[in-house]
């Protein structure tokens, strides 16, 4: 095994290529990002990072508010399609067949096909070369309730989320295990085992 | 389908469970951080969120360096591992059978058996709550050859990398397609074919 160094560039991967909702209920728009991460715990903090050129971008500056909409593998061409058009130029809920829905704590709509959407309220905006990063607090979060199971939690596995790695979209794969596995002590054995040793 | 409300948290998914190193080649630590995305393409800028109790917190606050390392699916475990147990109490690199490596532009070493490396130099840190953001410019990139085809060009998805989901660990699975699939035309067929109709 040999490295070859180049010059820095932005190889992270895989990101999430989240499908971003700004905008009222009446005038939406959407676009995707995947330059998106969580900054925090406790307060919930998130970021998106959007380009000056792009239509969302005064609409974010003037409301201070987003919703992140994570899209499922079927939702790919959206997804796509979202990125590479603009708002100025097509309705991109009407041509993609996504629908606005209220959210709760902010103006902006989430998306009904989505799984998960997170409401977010812009805290703080930096201006970094080609893009301005918005800092934003999550303040409520959307769950499709068909993923819940019977005590109420989340099974994000069967939401089929999508990943975006260097230019190229995937499916999530196969589960390799939880956080914490590699320190978990494994179950005992049920005591009735081991009374028959 | 409908939806439950809940009040904010970092659902955000799925993000990159990455091997953060730091330190020096004498004395590097290593931490998974999964809190990290892109900021800026140009100039390339990233960030990691650190809770200031990690032992790798103060070894970056007074370098102003590390390295971002890309795990693949096979490195799940010390991944976890590194996520968990802290430097102080034990040696990861040792434990989880990592290789330091020399970087080209930071101090803080890269890992040998992870297939992309990306050195990184503080820019701004800033504290939100349970964690720290240090801003970073990407000033170098490390690729295994093994993955860069005759032309020299990066195929990523043969690393077989890993994504981290609310909790959970996966393998990236079918590739689903290109950035811009969905507004590129198809290409013509052949002349030949033509020509026959």
């Amino acid at each position: 095994m040999a490295k070859q160094h180049w010059k820095g560039s932005v190889l992270l991967a895989p990101v999430p290529p989240t499908l971003v909702t700004c905008g009222t209920m009446e005038h939406p728009n959407v676009l995707t990002i995947a330059w998106t991460g969580v900054l925090a715990t406790h307060p919930p903090m998130t970021y998106i990072s959007v380009r000056p050129s792009r239509y969302s971008y005064d609409l974010i500056r003037e409301s201070g508010e987003f919703v992140i909409n994570l899209p499922t593998s079927a939702m790919m061409k959206a997804t796509d399609f979202c990125g590479v058009r603009s708002g100025r130029d097509v309705d991109k809920f009407a041509q993609c067949h996504l629908t606005p829905e209220p959210a709760q704590t902010v103006k902006a709509p989430l998306i009904a096909e989505c799984p998960v959407s997170l409401e977010c309220r812009v805290t703080a905006t930096k201006e970094l070369g080609t893009h301005t990063v918005f800092e934003a607090e999550i303040t409520g979060v959307n769950v499709e309730e068909q993923y819940l199971d019977s005590k109420g939690k989340l099974n994000l596995q069967q939401c089929g989320l999508m990943a975006y790695a260097h230019g190229e979209y995937f499916a999530l794969g196969r589960k390799l295990g939880n956080f914490g596995d590699s320190v978990r002590k494994k179950k005992k054995k049920r005591p009735e085992h081991k009374k028959q040793k």
